[in-house]
């Protein structure tokens, strides 16, 4: 199939103008801003809860948003153009899009962390535009070529599962190890997926919506288990008895961001084992500090996603391991977009695709 | 100089018989459980936080002194008899005594991670006797023999110098780093000194005492920070200032316990640095997780000492490195057991060393 | 089904005098030496390429066998005795055997190196007794509890999975990583199963014998390659024009010991990839040194396993992630030992397994 | 003192045209080619043994000088122009230069590991011109500002500092170890210098020539050892004695190249200890395989310098740590340039600087 010409594409753009109102707007086409830059006709996007969180409070933090902004930043797309500096990709080649970029040239870049990198330019993340648009430019190395098997529905899956895979990777998982994960919404449930293809033996998600947790249970979970309103060390009991390791799991993820969940997951892990804050909530909490100390536990925040996370999230995907298809509830057309947040923030659907305004569904 | 005889040496103990209300014991002389221990004449005793929170309160968490219990746990000493499968040490050696000893058999002991071992015999933590005694008994692995300029009285500050080596371990301090230091207390500073020894360029030590901050920069801190009543944001801000380093420093080691102090760590960390919890406080605090999240901070506990970290710590006194002696304010006769313990307790000193009841001060 | 007692039991073993020189006999049964051993009636042994060696030629290096020596050490069992100090198995429990018993007090033992251990006592290693015997003693904790759904036979497989295990651990390999191994005996198809398990996605079985690359294509690898009589440089391109990497593979592990093999390792291993020597051959040899030095290339040796190895060993065959029984080309009775070492001597089997001698085949 | 302007400024140039025929030539100033590049006066500029071998073969391994190539990579200077994206440097401020420039987007570069990039453009490193001139162009974060107590003669030896660096990373060595140094040339002497810094007690130089040795000692070494005509196993127990490690040291550099210091390494290392492969001599070399393999060794290759190696090697001699003056033999003018190599080709002197041509001295 022939890639689309620039000239035929529409840039229509799904933009906040400010909390719970969007509009739809035809902004100018990108061009190439360097010899090592792509542009990329934008297939699927899927809605992440940080858009949810924009759309509905128009900030994040200290992420404020000040003037209209694209949303989006979970997108596959189809190389249109390509500078002559690029050798990686060719027009009609279909990609996952990395939506942020880094400087290259601070320290962190340099050794290897461009996703501490203080100059990141990250897509739907003021005051930088999003990817729910007709035309995206990026540098060609942040653009990952899908093999055949993968589907642009699964490329704009790639994004959360690079989330995921960069999680489990500060939690340092290896074959035969137990983990639970807090949390089974599409982070959590990527994490114990992705766990499962490190090699953990057992995987517990836990969650206080039974629906989620049978979804869990035939997505990657070894084993599931419904919070109970009793104490976190109650809680962590519960878990290792359910899974017969009275001493603690090896790894426990954090991709709820709830303050119950996270003290659960310090009484839950072994002495000596890992723990990893993935999911946000609230900025400080009432902590298990003393757990933490004795156990000489390693704790750890995961914070996007760097270097090799997003081919090995193509790679889990092409492979069979992570099959991110399952996660998608429905995909609708791009008019349709502001529908699709309302549906996602009701808790209606895992995830959301939302079709480039350019693509026929 | 001979080695005393057992024949001649007197077991008087010093113990704790419920909080605040301590006794002289002449208890039985121990014996050689295994070929591979050693009978060691106690020469020196530091006093630690933790005995003086025994002496105070009879417990610490779940530990509850039920039976009298000898005090003590810093000790150095000569060594009087040794097993016949002993072949590191000999009669008159002069020893630093590691005063926990595990089980060698667990997961935890065979994987190299001993202090983490279920069914640690730790002395002076309940049901175990501690090193406020004449004799006492040991395997010979875990008595380390002091080089000729190495003292006695040096050798009782093994034991804090060990926790301060482990905790700068778990920090992965290499040369040229910033390191912060919450806390100018015994372990405090000799972390701040085992900091210097790893390289460190920038040692910051913080407390509210200014007399101990006059004291940390004499003894190893290159900078000071007097906390002030503001927000740990404000005190991270002032500290970063101070160190001229904005984006913040390398690690960041708490050896206070206190809540203000751990949530100022978290602030003062850089993005994916590294923050140690070294000191006990309350179980659980109000906590900035969000900051360590985001910044992708790796956050350990750290508890007691491991494989190494004695013989490292007779290393750095051996070589000059760490100056323990300047940490001694006074050393006691035996029978003065109790009013040292009162003026450690009163904060009136440093550290005090408590002789051996067949010592002649 | 009840376990065997110990008096009903023979201790016939099969021992070495000198090379090529081995007798029955009906040893005295060994009693438990301490309150943490257990006695163990042997099931099934495996023959390992050291056996053979020693069977040939009385010496491996610097082990020299002078007096008469019981061969084997990859063995499974029935517990038959337990100490009054073990609580994890009990009488009738099956078991894979640990044959190696390291002092637990050296540096190594307590810093989780055990296999380092210079006082090591290895089965089958002189001076050392193996475990073609019919009851064996060891310490409770280096013998592994089989779960119901891994058979004896299994169990004896145990040994050579966990040496591939400690292997493939050396190479730290990750999810989505492309893996070499060099030699497609036992251990090197072990090894490229447990590369699998480790997640790798390409991993290149190696050899010069047909047969054996056509076996480990059926086992667990996704490429094979047949090594030509070319030079390293042009075996490696070969190998890695196979898998699409010209850049070269992130792993590679040699399983031979063959001075070729060892030589096209450095030149198919990437930049900043790493390389494993598993397989013993010849002391010295010609070794590419600017190639590890130019590609910061990280060689590691491998020496049998240690803490965690036996564990996940266990597990993956639990799990059925590594499927051992494959292996065996032939289970012969106790009575036919030598027989068997012949057979293998021959290569004309891959891993064939004696019965104990109180088992019936 | 005002910096100087460009248009003031001699680009002379120090050119290598075939094996040993040099020449000068005013070569066109650079200009800024991006926004982030700064332009540097050349102050100072040390011969390395690389320069030396394409000075008298025009080739290192397949790296052949075709075109005339300007001669140098040592280098320190003063900023003279800065781009307008340029924040870290002004006009005026004196710099290391670290003189290769990698692509910033392939895969090594992105994670964390720009020295191994396949597209680096090293200075005099064909076709790649070198820093024996008067003006060079950087990008800015390639130029590291010189502390007011550092001098630009220090700085011209930054660059082999942050080689030994680099090495010393490698090595990974930790205060209280014992560490092997083989070659007391500059590399080497630095090499033993930073392994001090990162709190090794023991370090051994070894060489075959007193007079290296009697420096090292001076220099940072606290024990020597003179290379005997024996064997290597040999003169590796000679080694061990001399430091009374019977068992082995904990690192080993190899910064000779040298065969027989390289096989000496093997056998002075400890089981599980480290050995780094940091000069370069011939391709292939007889190696003691067996060693890396039951010792459980870890060898690894050092190649040039990456992400913090620079900084530190600023660190080290702004705190004094390593005294980099000492290797200074002479330093000469511009025009003396090809009587400069040819006395460190004869080994007269340690290390020769050249200042640069716009450099009175």
């Amino acid at each position: 199939m022939a890639a689309p010409k620039k000239d035929d594409l529409s840039n229509l753009s799904f933009i906040l103008n400010k909390p719970n109102e969007v509009t739809f707007s035809d902004r100018p086409k990108p061009t190439l801003s360097s010899p090592h830059d792509v542009l990329v006709a934008v297939n699927y996007t899927g809605i992440c809860g940080s858009d949810i969180h924009y759309y509905l409070h128009g900030a994040i933090g200290h992420f404020v948003v000040k003037d209209p902004m694209v949303l989006g930043h979970e997108s596959s797309g189809t190389v249109i153009e390509a500078g002559e500096g690029v050798s990686s990709l060719k027009v009609g080649d279909r990609v996952a899009i990395e939506p942020g970029y880094p400087c290259r040239r601070c320290h962190d870049c340099r050794a290897g962390q461009y996703n501490l990198c203080p100059e990141m330019a990250f897509a739907a993340t003021p005051p930088y535009d999003g990817t729910l648009t007709g035309i995206w430019s990026a540098p060609a190395d942040f653009c990952y070529k899908l093999p055949d098997n993968v589907s642009l529905q699964e490329g704009a899956l790639i994004e959360p599962l690079a989330v995921a895979v960069h999680i489990v990777k500060q939690a340092i998982i290896t074959p035969g190890q137990s983990v639970v994960v807090m949390g089974a919404g599409p982070v959590g449930l990527l994490c114990a997926a992705v766990a499962k293809a490190y090699g953990a033996s057992k995987v517990v998600s836990v969650d206080i919506v039974q629906s989620k947790l049978d979804f869990a249970k035939d997505f990657a979970a070894t084993h599931t288990y419904s919070s109970q309103r009793v104490s976190p060390e109650e809680n962590a009991k519960n878990i290792l008895e359910l899974v017969g390791l009275p001493r603690g799991v090896d790894a426990v993820i954090d991709a709820s961001g709830a303050e119950p969940s996270i003290q659960t997951s310090l009484h839950t892990v072994r002495m000596g084992g890992t723990y990893v804050q993935g999911g946000m909530g609230k900025p400080d909490i009432n902590f298990p500090i003393m757990a933490l100390c004795l156990k000489e536990v390693t704790a750890k925040g995961s914070f996007r996603y760097g270097a090799g996370d997003y081919q090995l999230a193509v790679e889990l995907v092409a492979t069979g391991k992570v099959d991110v298809k399952k996660l998608v509830t429905a995909t609708v057309a791009f008019e349709k977009a502001e529908e699709a947040f309302k549906k996602v923030k009701e808790g209606e659907a895992i995830k959301v695709l939302i079709a480039g305004p350019n693509e026929k569904i």
